[in-house]
């Protein structure tokens, strides 16, 4: 048994291939060999294991509440959009038509129109919108979904980009200007909560470039992390589309004065891009780093020497004991793996705290408490344990997320001129002045394959003139090559 | 205000077809009226509103907590499946290829091989296990997913048969034909208690004839509803495969013997059907009628002379009160609407207890509180209200049952000639001796529209020949129309 352990441990090691020599291969040796994912037979599309799928379930536990508590109501639309539908709003049709997944065929007949998957579903939000709403007193509408979309991406990676996903998305319609854009921001605010206290991953919000902006919306606002390789990644996206849909799709209601008035609609979303963001965020040469709050598994419990008397009873008392008091915990009691074997395994895995328990410790009344994001062992009597272990959580969330902002901190540089601007966005972002010109962004996308990713809310200047064109600039917005 | 509420009212009570006088349209108005569910704009299928969703989520809350407590484990595996895949199961492609929607272009360009949105999933299931499984260490595997299916169905009714619906399919391999067997009644038993005791159904479960078992299985399970026009409503379906789809999957195993083993396969699966088979078993002249544990409002707050001083405040007391102690409850604050509109809309909703409060009520420091399931009014004590709901909602739901269970079992009648058996499934359930031929089964399906349901577990005999051909007969089954 010790053998097959030891071989299996040595396995581990030399087959992750080391973060900063390949990182790319890196993300995918973590993602396949923690068994987060796996490709399916059709081309694009991933398959999401039940540890991928459980860090999903816990980020959606954690948005849906939110949604919730902030009067949003979930719903479920059809996958299938009418080509005629999803040509009504111009823009949007060219932004989604060339990634779309076409139904041509139902049972044994042709069909007369071409049915798209959803890329996403403004479109059909708004054709029901349309039909449900006739008075002010019908408004605001708040819904969202969750459910997969689908878009016909040439170039695929699990989690980062794929032809189906899954995600929720938010759609509103309000009465007013001024709820529709709150709305928006609202919604960023419990992105950014989600995002930062419970995945520990720190984003900069602003609103996107127009040339960046979501296909029909008047402003669309992102929130963007920092990966370990100084790419950014959009991590979730607002989109404030003002009357555009609602005059395509005629979403008109009586207001108070008896006017047929247009609502004012949002949209919003967030995908399975977000267990990305967290590995390549967290993770280290030993694989995953989940943070405390979003771990499926907080604490696992390893037996050490488990035939001996007492070990397997006592490991089974903590599991009772530790799962009553509400943490997520395992007990690895499989019988052909030596500990050994298991450490590195749940360190792959990413479980922030491991507890060993062997002979030994049973006779001082204590364990040895491992934590993931430092590597530090300590002893822990074991009536101390449910004390202790939720203070070390949270110290890991804390810890987890300060050392991903201070990385972050320490890659974003302020740039005034086309070489900076290049040699930041190698490792990191760039904090530039911008003269709002498309041009200018067309050109750094060019020579550089960098994007602009958003304007911050705080607009203090950082120079006077364009970082591309050199003319007088009064925008503050962050450049970086993008996932 | 009042005026307008009197109105309306008058309108409800209008627009709901009776029951009794044209079922199925009662099922319709119910289903529109309740804003449960709109029509979309793609032919056949649905959209499930707020209300209707909130149903799903309770059903769905109720049924993954049993399914994560008997060991199964959440996943999500790509909608689409390659047309190769899907043939390599000859009966199951059989039953499915003529229900199937088939993408045939993705972005600009024609696929080389045509990919059908899964009607359901065994197919990639088993390509999957077949990548996953080497030895016995790995099994069971126990896999469950929520997603939509699509089956291209030519007529179509919301809930109850659509082109998408929403569903849970469990798929589990095993190392060996008796555990295989033990989970596919085990699943069976963990519908049978969400049916019964969260959704107040009471169901028939046994075993199908091998006329109505699942494309490709060795054995389907399934537990039969009887709707209020007597009519059987199929609620959900455990399947035993065998070792059918490993073999054409090719999913082995090393046993501990060293020796390369097919393994046996399940899946188990239950839809949004079972939201149309709540409003037919409880709904009534007043609309839908909703067991209390499934409820999304399980209570209903109406202030009675709102503008009066203390009701409105005393209102939202009671509300904080109630929602802190965990019941689901709602507080109709609508200023625009009279107390007794809310009374019928709240009764169409199905709300199972309203609570009014008016200015006298506040004087005597009680309020009235409403059954829906009896119509009853009583005078309940402010300070009693914590204490009485829980067990007043408690009631209800065992009363609700119990009347579901009286009005089926009055229905089901045993039957020993063709005569009576059309008799009984004019609007009931046949009980029934069967010879256990299929031509039997055809020409009771050719000349009444009758199909078997299903074999309870209990084989009692109720005679001793076929009810069709006469023959010696053995086996139990019931016979009814079915949705």
């Amino acid at each position: 048994m010790a053998e097959q352990g030891n071989e299996k441990k040595q396995g581990f090691v030399e087959h992750i291939t080391p973060r900063d020599e390949d990182f790319s291969q890196w993300y995918t040796d973590v993602i396949m060999k923690t068994e987060l994912v796996d490709y399916a037979p059709v081309r694009g599309c991933m398959v999401l294991r039940p540890y991928g799928y459980a860090i999903w379930e816990r980020i959606q536990e954690e948005m849906d509440k939110r949604f919730k508590a902030t009067g949003h109501q979930n719903v479920y639309m059809p996958m299938l959009i009418p080509e005629s539908l999803l040509l009504k709003e111009a823009e949007h049709v060219e932004g989604f038509a060339p990634e779309v997944a076409w139904v041509t065929q139902g049972g044994n007949e042709p069909l007369q129109e071409r049915l798209a998957i959803r890329p996403t579903s403004e479109t059909i939000f708004c054709a029901m919108y349309s039909k449900w709403v006739s008075s002010w007193r019908d408004l605001p509408m708040k819904y969202n979904q969750w459910c997969s979309v689908m878009r016909w991406e040439k170039t695929t990676r699990p989690f980062l980009r794929t032809a189906e996903f899954l995600w929720q998305e938010g759609h509103t319609i309000h009465a007013t200007a001024e709820e529709a854009q709150e709305e928006t921001l609202q919604m960023l605010e419990v992105y950014r909560e989600v995002v930062e206290e419970e995945l520990a991953i720190p984003v900069l919000i602003g609103r996107k470039s127009d040339k960046e902006k979501f296909a029909g919306a008047q402003a669309t606002y992102s929130m963007e992390a920092m990966m370990q390789d100084g790419k950014a990644l959009q991590a979730g996206t607002s989109h404030n589309f003002g009357t555009n849909f609602a005059e395509a799709f005629n979403i008109q209601y009586l207001n108070k004065e008896g006017k047929l008035t247009y609502v004012h609609e949002t949209s919003w979303g967030t995908t399975t891009r977000l267990i990305g963001a967290i590995i390549m965020t967290h993770g280290d040469e030993r694989g995953l780093k989940l943070p405390p709050r979003i771990a499926p598994i907080q604490v696992v419990i390893v037996p050490v020497a488990a035939h001996k008397g007492g070990v397997m009873e006592k490991c089974q008392e903590l599991y009772d004991q530790l799962k009553a008091q509400g943490l997520r915990v395992k007990l690895d009691d499989r019988d052909t793996l030596s500990p050994g074997f298991k450490f590195n395994d749940w360190e792959l895995k990413g479980v922030p705290l491991r507890i060993e328990i062997g002979p030994r410790d049973l006779e001082k009344g204590q364990c040895i408490v491992f934590r993931r994001d430092t590597y530090e062992k300590q002893e822990v009597a074991l009536q101390e344990l449910s004390h202790k272990l939720p203070l070390l959580l949270d110290d890991i969330q804390k810890n987890m997320f300060a050392i991903a902002r201070e990385f972050r901190d320490g890659r974003i540089k302020v740039v005034s001129n086309m070489e900076e601007l290049k040699k930041a966005t190698e490792n990191g972002f760039a904090k530039a002045m911008w003269c709002g010109e498309r041009a200018c962004e067309d050109r750094i996308k060019a020579e550089m394959s960098v994007t602009s990713r958003n304007m911050p809310f705080d607009q203090q200047p950082v120079g006077d003139h364009c970082v591309c064109c050199g003319e007088k600039a009064d925008k503050v917005i962050y450049f970086a090559k993008a996932y």
